[in-house]
């Protein structure tokens, strides 16, 4: 392992993440209010990322690298991250500020707080724009602004991007995390336009741009979207979320004029069957609550793109709802978006992986001499990928069960517990009873709040990131 | 597809089965109640056997074929076994003969019965007997009595058998059948004898072996093992349902005097280890509950060794002590018993070659070049095998969440529907909330009842037989 480069890299992201906190300061100064949670946070992240950018490094990189690189990055990035939250005084305790932190950086939108209209403006500026940092990925941003390491950077974002198959676009990687960047920003820029022109204000037509592009979850409302009863704003939020939601892959295909691919891709097709779908369960089943077809499908089509994109904003309580749409929120919550997008959960393309090895698995048993692959887009995907695929939905649940097991240990109830785990390992926020849209995760123990952020870290990296930083063999010198 | 043979095989069964019901027709008869129930079904089962296995057939056997005939022939025994239950006239409707059949085959043990002393002692005798016969596997009771077919009946015992890798004790299967049932009935037989030494009725006393030998969890009893306050009792089926929980293979190398090979066994001692922290574990969480160590430990005890057997007897109600404990159940509850045990569930080995297989992926992230294997007691375990093993973690999830999905259209809360879809996939019985172990399945509807039922069989044949069954391929002509 070649920690020295690791570290100098992190040393990178971290002077990053100490200038991306200059936003929040600038507007904690415009809102008359004090700067200086930022500006010590700023001063402690680029001292250390300034320290650690100092050592000298052998431009040796492989996928080991990239993996152990992205899970201590991402494990540091919250630390430094929570400072802000430590220094503005407004939080219990340090693990508190950490879980909003790794929460916002995961885009997981699950929050600590019970009054978050009572927190300064800055602060709840940056816990948003935490979210769009994390949301597209810092080693992606990180890529595309320092061009120069002349690393094989692609390990790194492979490491870091979603899903189970990765794409590139450019032959150089910096190059394609431009491209995504650039995507990234014109779509939050339009969505947060439109929000203020529906009538939300400018400061939370920007917060809730950030959240939504990040598909993350935090609003600086105590209601979330909810609290404007503007269904317009609804309906912008809820379709820029599902657009998120998408492989951005197929931007870039849109803008090569390939159209005919976007709309060839399986899991594309999958992702809005299965909105599609959901909405009108839902809307069905909800109708006799609301007596409206438009008040129906307005709650459900929002929440159900805002689960499944693994936002997690509400417009309202599902758990006033009948169990059945509750129990198809916890089924989108664990499907989630599209790999290679900004949300989370395990991916609607490991959903048709899985489902097309189980066919396999049937054909291969009735004709035991043919050989059979498994497509994807027309494309046979390799064994390799296919074998990641099963192992991490096999692991995904056993880890989520075992989160469940020491988040038990607050006595919450086990549907509280089981979809706290499972909402923080899909990145998403909301889960049901005590966690429901309407909660929050305050009252668990600092013990169970360490769990979940963990839980976070591990479902948006999607497992191996953080199994190669913890593993033995990663530490042992070559 | 041989249809022929399959339908064949099927009527050989049948006829086994009608045989198989003479015992509770005689119990009747012993106990002074109508022997009607009982012949009448006996003569269906006869008939429908006998015009079945008249089909003449060609000896043409592989993996399709016993795949599909295994499920073929556990979807039909359902039928035909739930037959006494219907002309008993003591069930609410047809759907509830089937729920309790299949859970009585696939030794769930989930019952809609909610006054069950209230039942004639015949029908409950059959009700036990069904575990017992479902326990073992019904073909492998039909290769060990009919070994004349000349079919390569490994291929029936193969898609019956439970676990991950086969594993043939003797070159004849019908061999290793008639030494699998001949352990199965000597350990049963003590049970029962143990049982009446320390003070249960003859009667109960048979009921119980019969039921934790297929460690399916009927009872005789409302209270189930709890109506007796007899710890003695309580203790030998503890012990005896761990005994059964255990590879049979395990028997059969001892019988040879090869210990040392039991002892090596990586299940087995993974098996062991969970029980035992398991029960530190309930032990000291339910220790304020009882302020004794030896009641913590009586009550632990037996509910680990319930519920990890897949057998679901209760002693006390899970449901009023800590979450903790509640959540341990369920994990044990998903983990089950050994392959190639009685025992239901994800087995304990499938979930060690999944941890394996995650080491060994993180391995290889570190170090692409080396080749990494699998082992399972020393042995390199097939590419094919892991391939499956991590197939059906997947997919067992899934599963368990789409049942869950369609249980919840009645509306009882997210707990009790998902842990009534598992504890039926992992042919347990209890799960949680109004289907805890002092709660049953009579409220839920038919069209519940019915998918809970498929659960327990999709649980019980581990998947894919099912899958055979119903899937196009199969039933196309060669």
């Amino acid at each position: 392992m070649n920690f020295k480069l690791v570290f100098n890299l992190t040393g990178k992201v971290l002077l990053l993440e100490g200038a991306a906190m200059l936003l929040p300061l600038v507007v904690a100064v415009l809102y008359g209010e004090s700067p200086l949670p930022f500006a010590w946070s700023i001063g402690i992240a680029l001292a250390a990322g300034f320290l650690l950018s100092r050592l000298p490094y052998k431009k040796h990189f492989f996928a080991r690298e990239g993996f152990f690189a992205v899970g201590l990055i991402w494990m540091l990035m919250g630390f430094f991250g929570s400072l802000p939250f430590y220094f503005c005084g407004q939080f219990n305790s340090f693990v508190d500020c950490l879980f909003e932190c790794y929460s916002g950086f995961t885009t997981t939108g699950a929050t600590i707080l019970t009054n978050i209209e009572a927190l300064p403006k800055g602060i709840l500026f940056w816990r948003a724009f935490t979210h769009w940092l994390g949301g597209m990925g810092v080693l992606v941003l990180t890529t595309a602004l320092l061009p120069s390491m002349g690393l094989r950077s692609h390990f790194l974002i492979q490491a870091e991007s979603p899903g189970p198959v990765f794409s590139k676009l450019m032959p150089k990687q910096s190059q394609t995390s431009k491209i995504l960047y650039t995507i990234y920003c014109v779509m939050t820029v339009i969505e947060a336009i439109l929000l203020k022109l529906v009538g939300l204000p400018l400061y939370d037509s920007v917060i809730h741009a950030f959240s939504s592009a990040g598909t993350g979850g935090f609003s600086n409302r105590n209601l979330s979207i909810g609290a404007y009863g503007n269904p317009a704003a609804e309906m912008i939020i809820a379709v820029f979320v599902l657009l998120f939601s998408v492989n951005f892959s197929m931007y870039f295909l849109l803008m090569c004029g390939r159209a005919k691919d976007v709309l060839k891709s399986d899991e594309l097709r999958f992702f809005f069957g299965v909105v599609a779908i959901a909405t009108l369960a839902v809307c069905a089943d909800i109708y006799p609550l609301f007596h409206s077809t438009w008040q129906s499908f307005r709650y459900a089509f929002f929440q159900v793109t805002s689960i499944i994109s693994t936002t997690g904003f509400a417009t309202a309580d599902y758990m006033n709802w009948p169990v059945f749409s509750q129990v198809i929120m916890m089924m989108l919550l664990l499907c989630g978006a599209c790999a290679g997008s900004t949300g989370g959960g395990m991916k609607c393309s490991r959903i048709l992986l899985l489902v097309r090895c189980l066919r396999r698995e049937i054909r291969q048993i009735i004709h035991p001499r043919s050989v059979s692959v498994v497509k994807l887009d027309g494309k046979v995907v390799e064994e390799n990928t296919l074998r990641s695929v099963m192992l991490f939905s096999g692991c995904y649940f056993l880890i989520s069960l075992l989160a469940t097991l020491v988040v038990s240990i607050d006595n919450f109830s086990f549907s509280t517990c089981f979809t706290a785990a499972l909402t923080c390992m899909s990145n998403v926020g909301p889960g049901l009873d005590v966690v429901g849209p309407a909660g929050n995760f305050a009252a668990f123990s600092s013990l169970s709040k360490i769990v979940l952020s963990s839980c976070m870290v591990i479902g948006r990296l999607e497992i191996f990131p953080i199994l190669v930083l913890f593993s033995r063999g990663a530490w042992r010198r070559a």
